[in-house]
């Protein structure tokens, strides 16, 4: 039974003796078990680095000095000691904290984190703010992650602070995971470290110069001793990665072992330039079930804390695993299709292809921009990459789109998940904006599918035609309507949509799942006003003889889409307007020019007004307006 | 006198013997002196590999062997070397060959490149693909230079190709230089590599160990001979940077010795695996002037080859020059002001202000992510970045600007220099998509300015409003009309056009320096149509008051913009339309939705409808659209 220690802000935890901290940790994992098995959210992160949060406020006066964690997913403890415990419950839900540090919640959160591997650049740049201003006192933190690491911008700023050699501190949290096993050979030299292979091969590599036939190894203990320290001090140095870099390596050390840690910290504080502390610890660390199943424990839903078990069960069809039943299914007659993903491979359920087709199922580790130049190369060479990347994150690898797929006309079937708003995991992680910056890109094809089956179809439709140069296949997270009626395939016209309702009143295009919601509301509105109902299916290339169709026919227009207006789907109904003369009263229907804030899928598309309600009130205010209008021109 | 050895192909390369390539050499180099001579183009980089590539053709088996070269502006030998010495004449220019490979252009070039540090990822593509297919004999090799390999994606690749272990060869070329002299740790490292301080360091520290008192450093030369190689061949693996990554490291060798490097080639095929053989090489060598000014002879205009005298004079006043003056200029009175380049420091025209204030501009090296969070960090912190980046390259930092400065609402001001076609680089090179896709992140102001008055105007009202968030400006390369008039500054209120021209006929809305194209266009009309033009400066905020003067009073309305339609400007007022229920008859001029070829920036705007004639042309056929509808409309 842990001691309750009432610590919310740094000061106070300053105040206790180290001999107290282990119990505080104890506290704050009880809390954080009892926290998440209620409510889901990150988990396994944030055990991992219980001892290494508290070790890091306890040794830094933060939040003078800055302390960035990176990713932002495993800042559960730090949010706690910060403030924030009161309020914790409110954690991830409409209008409560966020899961990630944010700059704007609260002045420990020195940066606003959410995508990985941000906080080298970000602690580099306030490393050198305070080195420009004179200020050699404060003390500049990032605990990335060895998952973080492989990603390239790290590496572009390790390379950058080694030139800059302003003083700051990376600590890199190695527990062997990014939500999946790490892969990448920077792993293998991280557990070579930290296992004294490397050390050893090193160590034994001198034995053997020094056992030369003739020589003696029998040297006094006193000068084995000297060479042992020379080659730890000395050779190893010379022999480590960052070091290469620039940057001054200590470790490894154990992250649960807090009198070390606190040791350790406090000497790091008075050692100049960029150094880097490599920290051993274990995602799930003090839960037995998040330890032994790493991957399914990094963010679950409620669950039993003296079991584990899951208490919510979905049983809804998801477009992730149609996504990798499909894929799979595709795979299976068509040797060509390769997959790749950067880093979430069950978060897009490809475990299941991987374990059947290991060599054709690539997980490159956090690198959206490798993944996509590496699935390039694949095409460029005749094979078939589905290359599945977060919305998101795709963001990350927008230029390699361009220039190394669409303008090579590449084969490259982009499966853009957790497109549109994707819940609770808030602003950072939201597809809003792929419509818009993909379809400006030539030559791609660029659709949605409404439900499960069209998703299918779309899927199968990307492979089949060799000639159709890249495709971008966007989706949401989550449920997806009614299961695939069909376990066949039906090839389906390249931009082309689909009229799913006469009507006469209005017309409502819609694109991707948010379809569903105008099916119902057209339901809805049965009876009291006439409406059509057209999925467009395809944002690029647009299906111009259904919009010739619908302007001919239709004053009023609306649109529907789960992402930003702002240059979106609309957006190019209303250029193709202006380009054929048509004049029409359209409305358009979307994520409006903010950035959208966290709650459920659910809440954010009523918030957002494009659930069903919102959908059958646009409808009635638009068909109002219309009538008018109709009015006014009848009476001129 | 070289002697002429015809050689435009591969195969007949092969058949020379290795004693005539060093001739070969000295005839490819004097005809790049000469092309470049009296054409333009990529010079220094191309003058560096000719023996390498002379060597890679030599031993591989191209084209069936993949051979990528990163970047591609070092490409010209290869493009001699591979049946382009014919149309070489054509090289940039409209219609001709392009200046970088493209796998359009040629079986030879095997990848298409132009943005820096693709090919390793490109090259593991392929080498997987091969591996898939069961070829075990298909040779993949990817050349890619130090400033390259400062990129994160190419760190990315590497740690992935470390994992797989395919065969496949990475040639580092090391010359020191990016387009400007190299930053960054690494570039020390590599240094130290080829140096030998790297080597001697653990040599000597081995000779420390051995000579402990007591000791002989007497031990027989047999003795010293044997530890000499275990260092060399066992330390200095362990020791190596890319060793670390499981990527065996070869090297250095001299680049311009023909011998060597035929020899080390014919060897590497045969070792399996990934390896990398690290090639120091000279940029610019053979022709002096190069050699000693690697930054200027990056990529000359013509010049008069015996003296190195440029003969192209511009006096015009450029962008870029503006930007570097104004910059300087608002940095002496604003403290909070730094600069940061992702290695295009003189190309960005900061070179001067590095020198009078070192500690405020940061080349970051080739790191276009980091360049961008770096500079959210300095935000953060309390001061003022000015990021500048070319609109191609900020493609590599969309996420960065979107998660690190948008959401957070830093203050960083982006300076999208290379906006619009830059012209003979070509497709890979225009800054054709910025304002799609920036313009729908949410708080950022973006502006673009018709002239150099009005651009300084914006840099200085980009930094006087501290609460403002992130700016993005984009202008385009090279002149900018007339000089600046005034050295004082005006500060410009946000979101606010001006009406350059009133009128009654059409309304011409413009964005940026094609306004000046709309300034000509208007004064040829004079008599025959009464055009108004308006400048919008701001793409976001749109100045709403001035939209609505336009759409109360115009039924009529050209908009104009040197940028890609889908998404852009124009869009962005159908928005506006749709928004308020305005309708009129808009044409809008732009980027059509193809990437744009490569040909002078002139060639371009005339080709794609945006120059002056074009503007003429399109205003008449607007007046007589209109006229006809007004007839229509008179008649019923």
């Amino acid at each position: 039974m842990p001691e309750n220690f009432h610590i919310d802000s740094p000061a106070a935890l300053r105040k206790l003796p180290v001999s107290s901290l282990p119990g505080l940790c104890e506290e704050l994992r009880s809390f954080l078990i009892d926290h998440v098995a209620s409510n889901g959210g990150h988990f396994s992160s944030s055990l991992g680095v219980v001892e290494l949060t508290v070790a890091l406020h306890y040794v830094f006066n933060t939040p003078e000095d800055k302390l960035i964690w990176d990713v932002g997913h495993q800042a559960y403890p730090h949010k706690l000691l910060t403030g924030r415990k009161g309020r914790f419950y409110t954690n991830r839900l409409r209008g409560g904290i966020s899961g990630f540090p944010s700059r704007e919640e609260s002045e420990y959160d020195a940066f606003g984190t959410g995508h990985s591997s941000t906080s080298v650049s970000a602690i580099l740049g306030m490393a050198c703010a305070a080195r420009y201003r004179g200020d050699h006192t404060r003390q500049h933190i990032a605990v990335i992650g060895d998952g973080a690491m492989t990603a390239g911008m790290a590496f572009e700023a390790l390379n950058n602070a080694g030139y800059e050699q302003p003083d700051m501190l990376v600590i890199l949290n190695d527990n062997n995971m990014s939500i999946d096993a790490n892969t990448g050979a920077l792993q293998d030299y991280l557990t070579a470290l930290t296992t004294g292979r490397y050390y050893n091969a090193l160590k034994s590599h001198v034995r053997t110069l020094l056992s030369y036939p003739g020589q003696p190894d029998k040297w006094p203990a006193e000068v084995l001793g000297k060479l042992r320290n020379a080659v730890k001090g000395g050779l190893l140095r010379y022999s480590n990665l960052f070091e290469a870099l620039n940057i001054r390596y200590f470790g490894p050390v154990d992250g649960h072992d807090l009198d070390k840690l606190v040791h350790v910290l406090e000497k790091l504080k008075h050692i100049p330039g960029p150094k880097l502390l490599h920290c051993v610890t274990t995602k799930g660390k003090g839960f037995a079930p998040a330890m032994t199943d790493q991957a399914k424990w990094h963010a679950p839903k409620t669950f039993d804390k003296s079991t584990g078990a899951t208490l919510e069960k979905t049983s809804a069809v998801t477009f992730q695993s149609v996504f990798g039943r499909t894929l799979m299914e595709l795979a299976r007659k068509n040797p060509g299709i390769m997959a790749i993903t950067p880093a979430m491979l069950s978060g897009s359920a490809l475990t299941t292809m991987k374990k059947e087709m290991p060599e054709r199922v690539f997980d490159v580790g956090i690198t959206e921009q490798h993944a996509v130049t590496f699935a390039a190369g694949l095409a460029a060479d005749g094979l078939l990459p589905f290359c599945t990347i977060y919305s998101t994150f795709l963001q990350r690898a927008y230029d390699q789109v361009i220039h190394d797929v669409a303008l090579q006309k590449l084969h490259v079937v982009f499966c853009i998940d957790r497109a549109g708003v994707v819940g609770q995991d808030g602003p950072t992680h939201h597809g809003a904006f792929d419509i818009s910056f993909l379809r400006c890109v030539p030559g791609i094809t660029g659709a949605s599918p409404m439900d499960l089956e069209d998703f299918r179809d779309l899927l199968f439709t990307a492979q089949a035609d060799r000639e159709s140069g890249p495709w971008a296949i966007r989706y949401p997270r989550g449920a997806g309507g009614p299961a695939p009626a069909s376990s066949r395939f039906k090839k389906l016209v390249i931009g082309k949509g689909r009229k799913l309702r006469p009507g006469k009143d209005i017309a409502v295009l819609s694109l991707g799942p948010v379809g569903l919601s105008v099916v119902d509301a057209c339901a809805g509105l049965e009876g009291e006003l006439d409406v059509a109902h057209y999925d467009l299916r395809f944002f690029k290339p647009l299906d111009e003889t259904l919009l010739h169709e619908v302007f001919r026919r239709f004053s009023a227009v609306i649109t529907i889409e789960d992402g930003c207006l702002a240059g979106g789907m609309g957006s190019a109904v209303l250029e193709f307007m202006a380009e054929h003369g048509y004049h029409a009263v359209v409305k358009r229907l979307g994520l409006p020019d903010t950035f959208a804030e966290q709650g459920t899928q659910q809440e954010l598309h009523a918030l957002y007004g494009y659930d069903k309600k919102a959908i059958v009130a646009a409808v009635r205010q638009l068909a109002a307006r219309t009538k008018d209008l109709k009015k006014v021109a009848d009476i001129l």
